[in-house]
Parts: C-alpha cells; structure tokens; sequence
C-alpha cells in the first residue's frame, strides 16, 4: 500500500512531515511512502537519518502552494506544484492514498478534479472530529461543499458512519443532523429536507441536534452544510484556545492562583489531549476516488504520522468500496421515497 | 416610559421576573412597569413584598406559551397569552419597550406580526453578545431569519452599530461579516455579495471575520445568517460550559487538583462574568417598530433587571428613530452602487 505525503505542506514542513514519514514507514514495513516535493530540500532532510528506510522514495515536485495562494487559481497555474503531483500519483494508480498538511482549498480543488467523486458520491466533504465530553463526535462537512442539497448532507451521513466504523470503532453510529431546535420540523429548507431524507434511511439517526448538544455527546456523526461547519470548527478553536489562555493569564496575576494553577495542571490533560488534533493526524476527505487526508497547517511529526496511519487503515479496508455500495443500496429506498 | 414584563415568561417565573421587575421600579423612578400575566399569580407573588413600588401595575393575561408550544401556531392559537399581549401594549402604544424570557420563537413571532418591522427594516434580527478575549462582539442574526438576503445583512450591520453606540458605548463599531476565510472573494453567495454591499456602505467594514477570529475581538459586531448564528450560540454555549465542568470533574479526582482548584478559583472568575448572561440581561430583537428584549429562559432577578434597563436605555435613546434616519441615508449610497 502506497501513501504519497506531500513533502512540503505545512508550516513545519519538510522537516516535521518528512520525521511523520520516516516513523511511519519505520512502523508499517508493508507500505511505502512517497515523499513528494522539491527533490533538493528532501535529500537535505533525509540526510540527517543514520538509516532511511527502504521503502521511502521521493518524488520530485518543482513548485509549491504556499498558505496566501488562491486555491482554485494555484491548481491551475502550479501544475507541478507537491499537492498537485502527490493527487496524481493517486490518480494514475501510483499511490493510494495523499497526505497533505498544506493548503486545504488546494488539497481539496486537485483532489476533487484529478481524483474525481466515487460513483454513486454527489460531492466530497470533510469530516472533522469535534471532541465531547466523553469522546469525539465527527462533524461533516467542514469546508468541502458550501452550497449543499439535501441528498449531499444524506450522503455525508452515510459516509461517516463507514469511516466512524473503521476508523474510530465505533459499532452502530449515531447520525444527527446541525440544526436550530430539536423539533422535526425546524430549521431552513435544506434541514428540513435532509431531516426527511435520513429519517427514511437505514442509518441510525437520532434527529436534530443543536450546537450545545454536540459536546454532550448527543450524536457520533453531525452533518451540516459545509459553511457552517467549517464557521463551527474555527470558532471552536478559537474558544476553546482564548478560554484556556485567559485563565492562564489571569492565574499568573498572584502567587496563590499561580500555584493553583501549577496544581491543577493534570486536570486539564485530558481535555488538552480532547483538543489535540495530532491524534487524529488529519480529516478525511470522503467522496473522492482515492484516499485523501488534509492535516492541521501546524502539523508536527506525531499528526503526520497519524495522518499516514489513518490513510493506510482507509486505504485497506476498502472503505471507498464500502462507500460505493452502501450508497447504491441506500439510493433504492431513498428512490421509492421521493 | 413603560415596560411590559412577561411575567410568565421563563424557567424561574413569576417569582424571578416579578423579583427583578420590582428592582428595576425601585432604582428607575421615572419608569412603568407594566407586570403581563395571570392576575392571581402575580398578585400572590407581590404580597410577599412589604411594599410594592407605585409604578408597578398588573395586565391581566389567562394564558401562558410553554417552551413546548411550536412558535408560530402558539401565536395564533393562544391570542390572550403573556407574550402577546405584551406585545400588543407596545403596538397599541400603551407601552414603548417588551421584556420577556419566555418562548423566544413565539416572541419573535409575536412581535413581528403586531409590531412589524420598522421604516426601511427589511427583517428584524437578533443581536446576542458572545464574550471575546477583551470585551464582546455582538453576532446578528441569531436565529431570528434563518433565510437571509445581503441587504437583510447589511441592514444589520446599521443596525447593530446603533445599538453598540448607545448600549455598549463603543464609539466607532468595527463591523465584520462572518465568513469561511479571510481573503475578500471568499464563501458563498450570500456572503459574497453582502461584502459588496458592507465595502460600499458607511460603516466601519472590517471585512470577513473567521469564526476563531472571534474571541480574539477582531470586530464589535459580526453579522451573518441567522441559521449559523444560531447554531454557533448554542455550540458556544455548550462548548464553554462543557469545558469548564470537564476541568472541574478532572480536578476533583484527587486532592492536590482539588487543591489547585480552590487556589485558582479567582482565575476562573472573569472568565465566568464574560459568560454571565444576567449581565447583559437580554438580547435585542433589532429593525422592530418597538422595543423588544429577549431574555435567557434562565433568567433570573438580576438579568430581568438588567433587560428593563436595556429596554429603558433603548426607548430613551430613540435607538428606533436613529435607525429608520441611518437606513434612509445608507439606502442613497447603497442605491448608486448597485
């Protein structure tokens, strides 16, 4: 199983994602990363290692997107750009899974036109994990699609629910859907059409979920529209990192909440270790012919890896496979529905 | 200047709103308190005062809209309810300002048919302030229009940049529009047109602000859909008060977290007032022909109190009147531009 791992995305690249690579091709022996980025700058890197494992190969890539890039414009105009050639090595069978901690939109704009929707996929969406009280709840999508249709946000449902079931064990998921109140009947048009279109579907869905009810737990899967999403998930970074830091700051104004704050430190661990997005390594990008993970930006080795370690679990258990043939099953009842 | 009070409005009603309404007679003399509910229930409540201000006076009301009551039908329905008739003393005049912490759909609907929107006002909209790192940010709609138009967005912007002037004292409110990236092209339909419209107008336009860019204070107001409003209010809500129980039931497993806890409590307090709703008292619905404030269902005394002052502060000002004269200049400019 090959995995192409764009070399130079991120803000730490190439030394962190090259360090994520090397770990993990040192891990799992049965597969083989692509380094993929400007040839020069990798050598450089890997020439820091005593050994390189065997199965890592670069692939040089003379362009890269940088951050302040247009995304749809960079597609065009940097062909050869690491995210552009790492997508195409998925395309042409090369690889079968991408890893990219570089421009999202970009990641997403190549991966959408080289790659291509599987069959039966109307559009890709991003799953990202939100952490709850007592685990994580995957909210999709968060930033792919921002103009959906009901039959998009179904779609998500199904796909998560898959990828909730190999990737996070989790046995029967619950699908909620984002919304403004907990009645059926709630919401703007495109909730209250979806609110149906899962209702009458195999997944196990628990109805309307509000945005305060997504840290208790309420659903294991959450599908909105994509702009909403993707608001949700920055605003939540945003919170929850000025919540931490202003109680840090206020702590270190006298000596006595400074020494509270010192003894309280393992309190916060397990919400610290909620929010640390490396453990994840990053969010799939489902729906697109090819496995295809988008990192945090400030990757570091740990995410890379983990990154890599998700793609791999993805690539082998076939869950595009799976993805294809659940929606082809789902479309007949969703069919006689209409 | 009169003030209809929903006594039955909320969770902790009569005996919080009638506890908070007498308070609010006590400090403003030159005021009315205008007590909307079941006679007998409030009369009870009042005797337990040894004396009862003279500008408190009770409107009878036999029916009470419950949480579980749909807005729309409990309007039409329940026409002797406390929330419309509170409203109907501001559309006939008797009153200038409504309070209530009941049904917030049933209240804005209620308001919306007696009332109707003011001069110019497109759709009202609801304006809640969301703690930031220095202050507040006012987000607008929260779920008053969940089928949003630019200029229903724009017209918010105004609005809201009335409202921070009086209420909050913010001399020059920068006005953000919320959005999925920070580059002037980005989002969908809606926002991208909305930023043409806020670019052109006389506002203090910051442009597109991220959802994480929020806490950070990186504008006085953000307007966006009421749909996404809604749901980050609530996702807010239950992310911040999740967070802060999660560091709590950490730090009760062992002593010295315990410990540490107790230290650092002072360090927690500001964050707490940032978050206290009963401070702000209530939220405004904006572009009505009448003041309306909307209050938590929890509310309790102190946030009742606060409300009727928002609500007194807003009538004395003439909020109203400046925002039809605001409205009639920015529609000249704004004209020209499209």
């Amino acid at each position: 199983m090959k995995v192409a791992v764009d070399a130079m995305g991120g803000d730490k690249a190439p030394h962190e994602v090259i360090k994520g690579s090397v770990l993990a091709a040192q891990q799992f022996r049965d597969s083989e990363i692509l380094l993929v980025g400007d040839e020069k700058a990798i050598q450089r890197e890997l020439a820091s290692y005593s050994t390189v494992p065997k199965n890592i190969t670069t692939h040089h890539a003379s362009q890269v997107i940088s951050m302040e890039d247009p995304a749809t414009y960079s597609i065009r105009q940097k062909t050869n750009s690491s995210i552009t050639r790492s997508v195409e090595l998925v395309a042409s069978g090369e690889a079968a899974a991408v890893v990219s901690a570089g421009h999202t939109g970009a990641t997403v704009a190549a991966s959408t036109l080289h790659l291509r929707t599987l069959k039966e996929v109307r559009r890709p969406g991003i799953a990202a994990p939100f952490p709850t009280r007592n685990g994580v709840c995957l909210v999709i999508d968060v930033g792919a699609n921002i103009a959906c249709k009901p039959i998009h946000l179904f779609q998500y449902g199904v796909m998560s629910t898959i990828f909730s079931k190999y990737i996070f064990g989790v046995k029967d998921p619950r699908v909620g859907l984002l919304n403004i109140g907990e009645e059926d009947a709630k919401g703007n048009d495109l909730a209250k059409e979806t609110f149906a279109l899962l209702s009458h579907s195999q997944l196990t869905f628990v109805g309307n979920v509000e945005g305060r009810e997504i840290f208790d737990g309420k659903a294991d899967i959450v599908v909105c529209e994509g702009f909403v999403g993707n608001v949700m998930l920055k605003f939540a970074e945003g919170l929850a990192a000025g919540l931490l830091s202003t109680i840090k700051t206020e702590a270190m104004k006298s000596f006595w909440t400074k020494l509270g704050l010192f003894l309280c430190k393992p309190a916060f661990a397990p919400l610290k270790a909620k929010m640390d997005f490396t453990e994840y390594g990053g969010v799939p990008l489902l729906g697109v012919n090819g496995v295809c993970i988008i990192c945090h930006g400030r990757s570091d080795s740990k995410a890379i890896y983990n990154a890599i370690r998700v793609a791999l679990q993805l690539s082998k258990n076939k869950v595009n496979d799976q993805i294809v043939s659940e929606l082809e099953k789902a479309n007949a009842p969703t069919a006689s529905v209409t």
